[in-house]
C-alpha cells in the first residue's frame, strides 16, 4: 500500500499508539486489583483483541449479540453484552450461553421476567444502574425496584445474579477534565449504597462493574466497590476525548487517509475523497459554534506515522463521499490534488464501525467485524 | 420476518412509495424532454435500479468508482461518476471505460492534465461548475479557466468533452421551498452563460446536467439549457426533505425498524436497539435548537406499512448501538419493551449506506452494495 497514492479512503491504525494505550490501562487496572474487561465495540476486531490478550486481557465487553457471536468464533469465551437485553434475542442468548461464559444486562422488571422464563442454560445477569447518564439503567433512588429485579433473577434456576453495572456516560458532558473524578466519585457512592442494600437483603458475592473511557483514564486508582472496568474508546481515543482533556494528540491511534480531489485557494478550501460514509457525522464545535468533523494531519515522509494535527485546519463539512477541508492559505497552497491527508476522527468507535478492515501502518491489513 | 419480534434493527423499504416517487420524477423528466439519470448512491442496489429500469431509466449516476464497478457487473452500461476524479484511480477508470459508457467529472486544470495524460480509452468528461454550493466545481466567473480546461480535454485523443454539470446543493440550505425555484433559476442562468461562452469558442453539441432532489422535485418543468437531471434522494426522501417542504410524510419510503429495550416513564423516554451505526448521526434542529435524529412511526396492524410519524416523538440521542426516544406520556405508556418502532431517517442516503440489505415490506430481502 503506497499511502501517497491512495485509490480510496482507508482506515489507518498506528499499532504502537494502540499498544501503548492498552498497556497503560492494563497496568492501572492491575495495580488497582480490578479486572479490565475492555469494550471491543471500539475496534470490533479479533486481531486487535488478540493483541490485547498479550496484556493479560481475557474477558471482553461487546454491544450486541452479533458481536458476541463474532468474538466467540475467535475463541473468546467470557463476554458481557453491555446493552440491555432485547427480549427477542433470548433464543440466541441461550445458544451462545451454552458455548461460552456469557453475561447480559437488564434494567427492567419486564426483562427480568422475560429472562427468568426464557433462559434455559446458566447465564450471568447484571442489573444496570443509571448513575447519571440517564440513558438506560435503574435509578439509584429506586432501591425497591432493584431489590425486586434481583429477586426475580435469583429465583430463576438458570440465572446467576452477578451484580450491578453502570456506564457513567455523563462524563462525556463534563465541562472539563477536573470534573470527571467528581462524576466518578458520585457514581461510586451510588453503587456502594446499592451494593449495601442488596447485601442487607441477603445477596452476597456481588460484583460491581463500571466503564467509561473518560473516568477510567482520568482516575488514578480504582477503589472499592469496583471489581471490573469496561472502557472501550481508550484503545484509540479521538478528538472528543482530546476536547475533554482525557487524551493528547499523540494518543490518537486511528485516522482516515483521504486523497485530495479538488482545491479552491480563494475559499481556502480543499476537498478530499472522504465523506460521511468514511468518517461519520460526529462533530465538535469550533469556538465560533460551527461544527467540525475532524482535524487534519499529514503523513510523515517515511509514511510510518502521521504528524500532529495541523493547527486551524478542519474538516468543515461532509457530503456522502467527499468532505471539505478549511485551512490557512499556507496549508492550502502547500497541498496538491492527489496528496494524502489524514483525518483524525471525532468519535473513533463510530468511524471504525464504518470499515471492514484496518490498514496497520507499515504492517498490512487486518479484517474486522462490521455490524 | 415477523416485524413485531425483531432480533436487531433492519432497514425497511416501502416499495409502493419508492415506485410512486420514481414514477413522478420519470414522468416529469419525460414531459420536459430531459434525460433522468438518477443518482443511485441513495440506494446502492442493483435490484432497486432494476425497478427503475421499468420507468425507462437506463443511465445512472454514482459517487465512486467502486459503485460504478458494482452496477456495471449488473449490466448497467452508461454510468456517470459524479465526484471529481481521484487521479490515483485513473487505471481503474481506464479499465471500466473499456467495458461501459463511462462519464467522469473534473473541476481543475490539474485533473484535466492528469486525465489527458492517463486516459487511453474513449471517456466522456464533464466540467463541474459551482453554481453556488461552494463544495466542488469551477466558479462561473472563471470563464477563462473553464475554456482552458475544455481545451486541455479536447486536445486529448481519448477524451470527449461532454459538457457542463452542476449540483446545486445550496438548495438544501434554502430558507423555504419557495426559495428553491430561485436558486434553480440562478443556477440555470450561470450554466447558460457558460454554455454560450463555450459555443462561442467553438465547442458544439455540449450537454448540460443538473442534479439535486430539492430543485428537481419543486421545479415543475425543466427548461433549456437542461439536457439531463441527476437527483438521487427523491426515491426515498427523508425528514430533511420534509423540513425543506420538498416531500410529505407519506413520500418517505425507508425506515429503520427498532425493538424497544428499555423504558423510563418518569423521563418520558424509551430506549430502542438502534443507534449511530443503524441510523447515522444526521440531525435536524427542534424548535428549541436541540438536535433530533429521527421521527418515530408505528407499524400498522397487518405490518404492510407504517403509519404517519407520531407527533412530538423524536429520536433525541444516539449511542453506538442504542438510541433514546422522547415523547408524550401517552406514547411512552402505550409502548412496551419488545415492541417495534420505525425510525424515519433524517438523511435516507446515509442511513441506507449503513446496510447491506433492504427488507421490503411484505416482500422479502434485497441485497445492496455497501461501500
Amino acid at each position: 500500500m503506497n499511502l501517497s497514492q491512495l485509490e480510496r479512503p482507508i482506515l489507518l491504525l498506528d499499532k504502537s499508539k494502540f499498544l501503548r494505550n492498552v498497556a497503560r490501562m492494563a497496568q492501572k487496572a492491575s495495580a488497582s486489583g480490578v479486572t479490565l474487561r475492555p469494550h471491543v465495540k471500539t475496534h470490533q476486531s479479533a486481531d486487535l483483541a488478540g493483541w490485547m490478550g498479550d496484556f493479560g486481557i481475557h474477558k471482553i465487553t461487546v454491544s450486541s449479540v452479533d458481536m458476541a457471536e463474532y468474538f466467540s468464533r475467535y475463541g473468546w469465551n467470557d463476554i458481557t453484552i453491555a446493552v440491555p437485553v432485547n427480549i427477542h434475542q433470548i433464543p440466541r442468548i441461550n445458544a451462545l450461553a451454552k458455548a461460552i461464559e456469557l453475561q447480559v444486562i437488564i434494567d427492567s422488571d419486564f426483562a427480568a421476567v422475560s429472562l427468568s422464563e426464557g433462559i434455559a442454560v446458566p447465564l450471568d445477569v447484571w442489573i444496570e444502574i443509571d448513575t447519571g447518564d440517564h440513558r438506560t439503567g435503574i435509578s439509584p433512588q429506586k432501591i425497591d425496584q432493584i431489590l425486586r429485579v434481583a429477586k426475580t433473577l435469583s429465583q430463576a434456576s438458570a440465572i446467576r445474579f452477578k451484580g450491578i453495572l453502570t456506564h457513567a456516560g455523563h462524563s462525556y458532558k463534563a465541562p472539563g477534565a477536573q470534573e470527571i473524578p467528581r462524576i466518578h466519585e458520585r457514581s461510586l457512592a451510588s453503587l456502594q449504597n446499592i451494593k449495601q442494600a442488596l447485601e442487607a437483603a441477603g445477596y452476597s458475592r456481588l460484583s460491581v462493574s463500571i466503564g467509561d473511557t473518560p473516568s477510567c483514564t482520568i482516575v488514578e486508582r480504582f477503589l472499592p466497590p469496583i471489581d471490573e472496568i469496561r472502557p472501550g474508546n481508550f484503545v484509540f481515543y479521538d478528538l472528543k476525548q482530546k476536547s475533554l482533556g482525557v487524551c493528547r494528540d499523540e494518543d490518537i491511534a486511528v485516522g482516515v487517509a483521504c486523497p485530495v480531489i479538488s482545491k479552491s485557494p480563494e475559499r481556502q478550501e480543499l476537498v478530499v475523497y472522504g465523506g460521511s460514509v468514511h468518517l461519520s457525522r460526529e462533530s465538535l464545535p469550533l469556538p465560533s459554534g460551527r461544527p467540525y468533523f475532524g482535524q487534519i494531519a499529514r503523513l510523515k515522509e517515511d509514511q510510518g506515522e502521521w504528524g500532529a494535527p495541523v493547527e486551524e485546519v478542519y474538516l468543515s463539512s461532509l457530503s456522502q463521499e467527499h468532505g471539505k477541508v478549511t485551512g490557512s492559505e499556507d496549508f492550502i497552497r502547500s497541498t496538491q490534488i492527489g496528496d494524502t491527508l489524514i483525518a483524525l476522527p471525532v468519535h473513533s468507535c463510530i468511524t471504525a464501525s464504518l470499515y471492514s478492515e484496518f490498514h496497520v501502518l507499515k504492517d498490512g491489513v487486518l479484517k474486522k467485524f462490521r455490524p
